[in-house]
């Protein structure tokens, strides 16, 4: 025997069965966006790698451990499967001048990013988002962030994600940040030998990732004195008018202080939010402002962009969906013919019926009656259409509805008009 | 300046503007497979590298020259982005048992491919296809090979694409194209130094793609002796009839003796669908039966798989559909409000808008009239609505028609309403 393959580690197959629940979260997704004004971009599957290198930053999880790299030719630079939407959606907003074409782009996506998690972890390696950036030189407004954060609470609910949290914060400008990180690194140097091995590397690179650390011994030193982060007037106003836009757009928010999301481009809103049944793992989207990844994608330096966005893990709302709102699929008719040589008459009637845009399949080798009601069972269909010798002869065909197992005998010239009142 | 990064060579960014051809294209494809009792799946985005070793042959241009590879880890082998799809749905259809649930199966899938063709050729590294594969112990009549033509063709009808040719072949059985080799070797070792390059390694490792090089020596050699390809009584039969149901069926074809599709796997039918404006690249898709894939990727010895599919090319389809079918997006309403301090009662409007199902967008940062009535041209908006100084104090709210340029002040409390009855 020849040997079998098997789906790569981390990755899945969506099967037929499946499908229609993936279907009715991308076109809800694109009918909602659509109607914020927001416009559906796609990019490629891979960048070149310098691309994420650049904008996560090369100490980063994601780069430094995750990247699915491509093997490089001796004339190219390597390329990687593309972690997440944010980076190539700037680098071709830059690359097509959006910003000299209109003050504030609104893209959405929809598709799968890559990691290169450890297997044993039990986790994804393709995954799915969908994902809102709105990026632009008229970026910078409070109400701007109303609209991402009631966009994404929108769509959570259209998913029947059950209990969604929605948990803000507010980084400061990229000078509060420095200031704020030289200031925790300061408070956090009393108690060094306290933290945990993971955060002692953060206190290096990343201070701010010792804030949601879930180390016990790491929240208490940071409960013990981080109860706000004190950002400049500036910030705090600007954070104020957002909290302001969203109470009056009547969205609940609850301020979390130790919230700052893991990859280094944020400033100033950074939000999380999460749902009930998923336990410890239970974020199904996050994101915030970078402003700054356009300058340091490239971007024109005597332009002020503003940006926002967010990532919702498509598996994640799936689990926290509840139960399967979506019904098995249905055909409409299935085609059976009792001998052979009518074979030539019921790819007739298939053809016909498809072309009509009445959805009809068949069992090819024909078999026993019992068997071929039991294949139109399976396919769910809602009628079976049976030419026998009688029909045959007749140009009939006899119509049996699978629910109720009435059963007509009709023209076959009228099968047609027959069937889309039936449908109806 | 910071250095800008570029999509990756051979492939493209769909911008927001194109999107729209993209999704009717996909809708279109949904509805039709779904009609004729076709199932969407999805599989990963790269497969073990091994299966399409197998599945395409490890010396097939292919495998050899145009495999994306992914970099490999100690720990496992390596992996590499899929170049089609029917290696990956056989795997699937295998891995997940559908033999032992039903009789037939029949997928369809949308989605991203990888060839690492040479950037220079201006070839696609990534490209788009449209697929069906039908599987399964009922897969080996002449009605299925006319079911997938039929929807092949209904399909390129749908997506208006310019003169369709189906032009048809059988391969014969295994047996049958293990004689015809020897045959074709035997024919042309008489002519083997008039052969093209290409052609003289094609003669030691693929016979079958002497008969369909371009070159007009290798041309005139074979159609000097090869009119038909001398197939068994019993392939010959099941040609005739697959024929027969096509003419029953209102299909038009032309039978091509020449064609084999450069795929090692193809026994019995071959096709290939050619389009008019497309040059010398005129091939928008193909596809053929492939029975033995089944045994090679570990399918059960002692059953007896029949399977068909194609594959269809978006970018070609796209090119050769004439003209763009779809207009611009629009959107149903433009916000505008005069002053800053208004924007906390505008933000409330495109709220209540966007719940009830009215596509609403604003610019957040103001300007004069004229440039925010520009900005609402551009978002091709349907209304313009608008709260100046009087609306606000009035709670009322201003609706100008953009095409018509007729004005109307309504109040706030019933824009809703006013909206829907204007959108209808």
């Amino acid at each position: 025997m020849n040997k079998t393959f098997a789906v790569p580690r981390g990755t899945s197959d969506i099967l037929p069965d499946a499908i229609p629940l993936w279907e009715a979260l991308e076109s809800k997704a694109r009918k909602i966006c659509k109607s914020y004004g927001y416009r559906e971009i796609r990019t490629p599957i891979y960048e070149d790698i310098n691309l994420f290198k650049r904008s996560l930053g090369a100490t980063s999880d994601v780069v430094h451990k995750q990247l699915l790299e491509m093997v490089s030719s001796k004339e190219e630079e390597g390329y990687a499967l593309r972690p997440e939407g944010t980076a190539s959606i700037v680098r071709s907003y830059l690359e097509n001048s959006f910003d000299k074409k209109e003050p504030l782009s609104k893209f959405f996506y929809i598709g799968p990013m890559f990691r290169g998690e450890r297997p044993q972890k039990g986790r994804l390696r393709q995954f799915h988002q969908i994902g809102v950036e709105a990026i632009g030189t008229d970026g910078a407004s409070p109400f701007l962030d109303a609209e991402i954060l009631t966009l994404v609470m929108h769509l959570l609910q259209e998913f029947h994600v059950q209990g969604p949290k929605l948990k803000i914060n507010s980084l400061g400008s990229k000078e509060d940040k420095e200031r704020i990180s030289l200031w925790l690194r300061k408070e956090f140097t009393k108690h060094k030998n306290e933290l945990c091995e993971d955060c002692q590397r953060r206190y290096e690179h990343n201070v701010f990732r010792v804030l949601d650390c879930k180390n016990e011994k790491c929240r208490k030193i940071v409960d013990s004195f981080v109860q706000d982060l004190p950002l400049s007037d500036i910030s705090r106003g600007y954070f104020e008018a957002v909290q302001k836009a969203l109470k009056e757009a009547g969205i609940n928010f609850e301020i979390a202080p130790h919230l700052v999301r893991g990859l280094d481009y944020y400033t100033h809103t950074v939000f999380e939010i999460t749902a009930e049944g998923l336990g410890s793992q239970d974020a199904v989207g996050a994101g915030g402002r970078y402003a700054g990844l356009l300058d340091d994608l490239g971007g024109n330096e005597k332009t002020e962009y503003g940006a926002i966005g967010f990532a919702l893990g498509m598996e994640r709302i799936l689990l926290a969906s509840g139960k399967a709102q979506e019904g098995p699929q249905t055909i409409d008719a299935f085609v059976i013919e009792t001998q052979a040589e009518y074979q030539f008459r019921s790819f007739q009637l298939l053809s016909d019926l498809r072309k009509n845009g009445i959805s009809a399949t068949t069992n090819f080798s024909g078999g026993s009656m019992k068997s071929l009601m039991n294949q139109a069972n399976k396919a769910n269909a809602r009628f079976a259409l049976i030419i026998g010798d009688q029909e045959f002869k007749d140009e009939t065909v006899s119509v049996k509805n699978m629910s109720t197992s009435q059963q007509e005998t009709v023209a076959l010239s009228g099968i047609i008009e027959i069937m889309k009142d039936k449908l109806k």
